[in-house]
């Protein structure tokens, strides 16, 4: 068990990586690269492997840990690596969690599992158990939408009392549970609450929330992280210019097509339009039809003409 | 239709009144008028009877009558009386309007349908019919987890043209949609959102939201309407201190007992104790056991004791 | 309370009728009777009016007073009638149930409430409180997609030893449920249970349900009715016939269009269609487009052929 | 791709087998070769490894392939071996089906995956696929309750036209589901459809179904096939007796104690109560109360009583 995870605390913008494949489903490793180093220039705090965003469940073992590997040797110490170990089988999980202290990781990320319906005793014994093997500190990922379980805030309360477990992600997009949560803050104050949907950043930040799970910043690295720092300071001009880019991004990218898959195909195929990588979704998702893609691109292209008016 | 709905704004603490029964299940009208001259002086801006707080569903016509002429009566213009129609049928919703009218109420709130599968178009004509019809302005009332349906932003946004639908209460207590919400407030600035979970009042009027629905209000009005104040005024100081009372009213009050009703019995049960009104649920609800109740009232004293002493 | 209700049995083909509509909204008196004739002359078991088919909950007091007056004195005995009195407050329900009684209905059917999450001990609580009071006997209903309430098998079974509740009405669609109820005879042989989705009329009655709820009787009852009965004699032959025009008809007339409302235009329209009734839907629900008017239109004459056929 | 699967058919009893653990999470293999014994004693069908019953996503892949070298091992031909091989990654699936094949199992099951909303197109091409690839037949899983997917009965239908592709196992319950399945069977007769819940097999072999896959056959294999072979007899007098055990075995030894897991530790303590195998839940599900346990023996005592008297 790691015991000095304490040192540096996780805030900021963590962007949940997309997985750069190509048309055969192998690993495209140089828009895997080119990906890193645009996010890492784009100032980012972290980069968040494997996780839903990153398709981590549809993956290959082999690609799972060639892109562990990738991922920790191109961020370098650069960027905090934390690498998503979900899966319904702890055993799994913890032998992921090997293979990411073995290439350097800083963390790992697992959600609630994913199959049966647990109750919040099978949970706080499923995440102390993970906390006690992984070599890694843990993040606890809630996305009660995915796996059909929801993480009471009782149940976080007593899991970060465990010195290994050093944050939670909420994906639920509840505002209700996220008060909950940061009531944990006061007994501990370095626990790390990052929050999942992209358009309650600002509002999260504000409320004492340590940063974002931003798919977004896959594409617009820069402007996440702005928003983050703008909602640190409280600077509530520069916040509503932001946040409403933030939902035309939101609106437009993510929703272009009525497909489940339209926001994973949202940020590929702005990567893709971006000369970063390819857009192929991971099998058995597929990906959104030719107009809707001309639509996400139409829509970039303007959007990012709003990016560099608002930085200028 | 009502053409001057604009004069006021509606925003502020709206209480979702609780309707005082006897154990007979009719109307405590004693307790009602204590209990509208509490909110009163407490200093509220409105009170909003017959809502989900209100027991509405549950509730005979005769009473429902009954309790719209003595809240308006008792009310007296001194706070604003919104009042629910919410119903299946919309004729019935409308001849609610009318009576709110007469009795001299200042809108109606309206939920969407509660029995069948309606989609967005079926939402959309469904409140254009009673947007033109009601004597009384409307506000749309959202909240999916009761009534299966989600009015989404986009239908929001279309509903906000019209000028007797002056407003949203939202209850779903999803942050990404009051995002969403908000945006409609760009091009109809009037256009009146009020969150229903108060453990969101201080977040969302932060960003934007014009007042909460908040339940806790009917106990201890003068908190919620501080609260209010505080985050119109960004005094986060003041907001820190009232929040972890509202998260403890929450979890103390709200939850003393795990039955689906306890919220209810939460409320009712504490103005009991505050020798406001009877505690009775109306019929099929049945309240909560001995023990909760004890733990309501010696919570309730506790947190009586730290709101005086915030205000002190 | 009534105490003569066990003379009859409650078995067979129970028409949920739909109410047929003026397009201004109103009753359409005269498309009403001759409905109820066809369904006498279809030697159907009873009508159920003012049930989901019937679009209860959307329509005003007035026009249920209407419906209920004129079905009563168009049946004249000659079928069993039974009317929905189902609302979310048992004070609206009684009232209808004494105006069904006053026009001489044959029983009462009352959904769980549809707008609280309620426990099954107040659910127990509701129908014993509407039994006792009911002057005409009491069926359950269960439709937990609409109601979000499941009416458990155990609470069916403490309800069943109430004198005044002589049935069951499951519209689940769920086989284990269905076997969980069917216990319940061994201890009330007379207890009647009623299913729901006509798709499982054949193998519930095989198991030895009473009979069926079903809404393509109202289309032709003959049908259904001769479906039940090959079923109560385990007709093989005829019930495979019968089950293919019964999966053609959910299939072709219910599934026309993708609106949540198909199933209810595709009754009313094959009505229309027959010379019936007017085929409008009550607000809010829509009905459906010309396309897919014709598309039932076609189906159902060819579906008329088969069932000619059939008999010949 | 295998050809020749349309030897046999897939009818009767395949019993989803639990997987016998010892308390440190290691296989308990003395107790998975009698268990195995005693199935093929009670004269089952088939046995289904790593399915839901089998805890399958809870296992670590190691154990897994020793299951199934172990079942394939031990059956040795006696009795047909499906292999579940569902994963939420299709390459994960096809190694397994791999494996299944290496050691001489009959055909795999592959759930719908279960972390993304997919459509149907969507699991449509995942089924060619994974049928293109199996080296052994491939049997669809639905189980919408767990996955969060419903295969629709018109998916099912175009996937029934893949010669891979030899039956369908439903959990959902759904009598209406069934009653759409069954019409694949008039145009591809040895389309095997498996239904889930034990409580639906009767019912569901009248109807037309070929079998069951049902839990309660770990325990009493006889039990099950007896009441498929009286049901394939209609022999309703049989088949009414041994419902009514069915039905005790559901409430009583399944529904032991509140728990989710109520079920799982159902079958195992009953296991374990007749000397068969140990007890031991896979994490992250924890076993039921010793309270709990004591009224499944002495459930269990009474139950095997009655199907001792049953036989003679």
């Amino acid at each position: 068990m790691n015991t000095d995870n304490t040192v540096d605390k996780y805030e900021g913008i963590i962007v949940p990586m997309v997985t750069p494949l190509h048309s055969s489903g192998e690993l495209d490793k140089k828009g895997t690269d080119r990906l890193i180093k645009h996010l890492i220039n784009g100032g980012v705090h972290g980069i968040f492997i494997l996780g839903t965003t990153g398709e981590a469940s549809s993956l290959k073992p082999s690609l799972t840990k060639e892109l562990i590997e990738l991922s920790c040797k191109e961020a370098n110490g650069r960027t905090k690596v934390l690498v998503g170990i979900s899966h319904t089988s702890s055993d799994v999980s913890l032998k992921l969690a090997q293979i990411a202290k073995e290439n350097g990781a800083d963390a790992v990320v697992a959600l609630t599992p994913y199959y049966f319906y647990l109750d919040q005793e099978e949970l706080e014994q499923y995440y102390i158990h993970l906390a006690d093997e992984s070599p890694l500190p843990v993040f606890i990922y809630n996305f009660p939408r995915m796996t059909k379980l929801n993480l009471e805030p009782k149940t976080a309360e007593k899991l970060a009392l465990h010195p290994n477990i050093i944050g939670l992600k909420d994906s639920s997009g509840n505002g209700v549970y996220l008060q909950k949560l940061l009531s944990i803050k006061k007994k501990r104050p370095d626990f790390s609450i990052l929050v999942g949907p992209e358009e309650m950043l600002a509002q999260s930040v504000i409320l004492g929330a340590d940063g974002g799970v931003t798919g977004g910043a896959n594409i617009f690295p820069e402007l996440y992280v702005l928003l983050f720092e703008a909602s640190k300071n409280k600077d509530w001009l520069l916040i509503d210019k932001i946040q409403e880019i933030i939902m035309e991004i939101s609106e437009k990218i993510y929703s272009a097509s009525p497909k489940n898959s339209a926001y994973f195909s949202g940020v590929k195929e702005s990567l893709y339009h971006l000369g970063i990588c390819e857009p192929h979704l991971a099998a058995p998702m597929i990906g959104i039809d030719p107009k809707s893609k001309e639509s996400i691109y139409s829509h970039l292209d303007r959007i990012h003409s709003k990016i560099k008016k608002l930085k200028s």
